[in-house]
């Protein structure tokens, strides 16, 4: 059964092991410098559906799907799913996932969902509440354009330092026991919510930075480790303006994590080709890099111990409508493979 | 630690106690038939804030106080918190609590919140991953009504079966282990979501009322417990409809609640004097009921094992508008005190 070392981090006594994952992009991310590395590429927004955000929901359904078949199971066998996205409601997981009667938890950590989704399920089976469970989240550019900033039609132009949202999605399913050759978690750190007063809704990145820089440092000093101990330090989607943020913030703690960082949001897109201003962001973006590059690479054992951290930003066009400032959390998993 | 009884019900084995909780309403919960179980009653919707969010935060924000209070702990002793609401991007949650710098996991499960968050914070103190944690949600009438219906200076006519978001929150906090003369979490159950194709915005006690008989009927068969078991079967805010429907439902089935049945969307208001035409709903309704009228009735032992079950509808404006049915979930937490 899992055990608190420190505050803000547990540690997990199975391991539960990754048995199965899966991920699903749009066209843009695509034809990105991951592109072999995703399940599925949809080459039409709508992927068949009437709207967007119907189209959006049907990634987390396939995604769920996709991990089911990777890890030999059935809807039966999961025990509880996790899951979250960014539109109001959080439509996509509740339409998305309806259809498979498997007990629902919904959460909401905006673009820190696939973490805090893992983290959850991680922790169920972990401690003998399932057998098997599930965490699963999206986002669509179409769909988070249209409630969070401007009607697609309007076209309006952004700033260098606004991010683009990702189309895609990725699930994660967790089984009790450590399996042979299966990516495990050994670690979470839960965040908290950070808040330095940024306002500019256009720089996402800058909010959501401080809130990764506490939630790597509380992991690094309840665990007693470096950044140096691990092959890889993943951030969600800090983008460039975030990433850099994150290794300035850190420095001034004496951590220095600039030689082993990278970001879902960087790695999703090639920013000097493809017109994404600060890199990708949304709910999918870490989900699906994770759900495909990074537990690819773990499997082929290319990366062995990794920090991935999704950041999220927890305001909404009401609260920056009212002059609200914008809060960051992040969530960490150590996820590691011998 | 906890463990599964079932497919869907956990019992815990430390019985974790609910050591503090406070509830907060507003101007017509306070004129209703409860008015003498709330800590705090405030008379101006906007309650000193700018804008109603601002005000919704605000009860988030002393729900957790008042419970902080009346458990005789400060923030840092609380190890997660558990919190959602209906505002979209849930902002009641982030900005209400973001000040508390306690690790935050954010929930999303419509009106069912209050059980959700509640259940997860049992599990978090029973299985040790929590010394104490908390589970906190909210509504407000003005915000909900312009979110999700019309602009409140509209005026628009209500149908019979529509129900009255309350303006409300509560808040609970759980102990690792048992304590003597304070309600303890016995079982928890989660719901799976259930959609019957209602698809009428104005009549959420339908939508909801199946995803109830199920989490019901799910209990009742993992723990082979009856009805008459219970002092109080208390669902989270069906209203009139709902309520009716979800007695006929659990007959259909060979269960027959009605003799101890309640509903949180009942109890709060008087229907025949009170313009809510259904009963309350909003996450604040059984969250306020929860952590007033109920848990002081536990205090006082004139209820002593009780079934509380949170209903939620999933639907999002985006989704009605798009042809979309009412999917619906509701999660049971069984309190009992000797």
């Amino acid at each position: 059964m899992a055990h608190r070392i420190g505050k803000y981090t547990i540690k997990t006594d199975n391991r539960p092991s990754i048995v199965g994952f899966g991920s699903i992009v749009g066209i843009r991310e695509g034809k990105g410098p991951l592109k072999n590395y995703f399940d599925t590429i949809f080459t039409d927004d709508l992927w068949g559906e009437k709207t967007f955000e119907k189209a959006e929901a049907k990634i987390q359904t396939q995604s769920l799907v996709m991990a089911l078949e990777r890890a030999k199971l059935v809807p039966d066998d999961i025990d509880v799913i996790f899951a979250g996205d960014l539109l109001n409601q959080c439509i996509s997981s509740s339409f998305g996932l309806k259809g498979f009667n498997i007990p629902f938890l919904g959460q909401y950590g905006a673009c820190s969902t696939m973490a805090q989704s893992m983290l959850l399920a991680t922790l169920f089976t972990d401690s003998g509440l399932a057998k098997y469970s599930a965490g699963v989240t999206s986002s669509h550019f179409c769909c988070a354009e249209r409630q969070f900033r401007f009607p697609l039609e309007y076209g309006g132009q952004r700033t260098p330092t606004a991010q683009h949202t990702v189309t895609g999605g990725g699930c994660v399913i967790l089984s009790h026991k450590s399996v042979k050759d299966k990516p495990k978690i050994e670690y979470v750190t839960i965040g908290q919510i950070t808040d330095l007063g940024i306002k500019d809704a256009n720089n996402m990145g800058a909010a959501m930075a401080p809130s990764a820089a506490l939630t790597i440092r509380h992991f690094l000093e309840d665990t007693k480790k470096k950044p140096q101990d691990f092959d890889a330090i993943i951030t969600g989607d800090l983008g460039k303006v975030g990433s850099y943020l994150l290794i300035e913030l850190l420095k001034r703690s004496g951590i220095d994590i600039s030689k082993n960082h990278n970001d879902c949001g960087l790695l999703m897109f090639d920013t000097s080709k493809q017109d994404v201003h600060a890199g990708g962001s949304g709910c999918g973006c870490s989900g699906s890099v994770l759900c495909s590059l990074i537990l690819k690479k773990m499997l082929n054992k290319e990366i062995k111990n990794i920090l991935f951290i999704a950041t999220g930003a927890l305001m909404s066009p009401t609260s920056t409508q009212q002059g609200g400032s914008i809060p960051g959390i992040s969530h960490l998993v150590n996820i590691v493979i011998e």
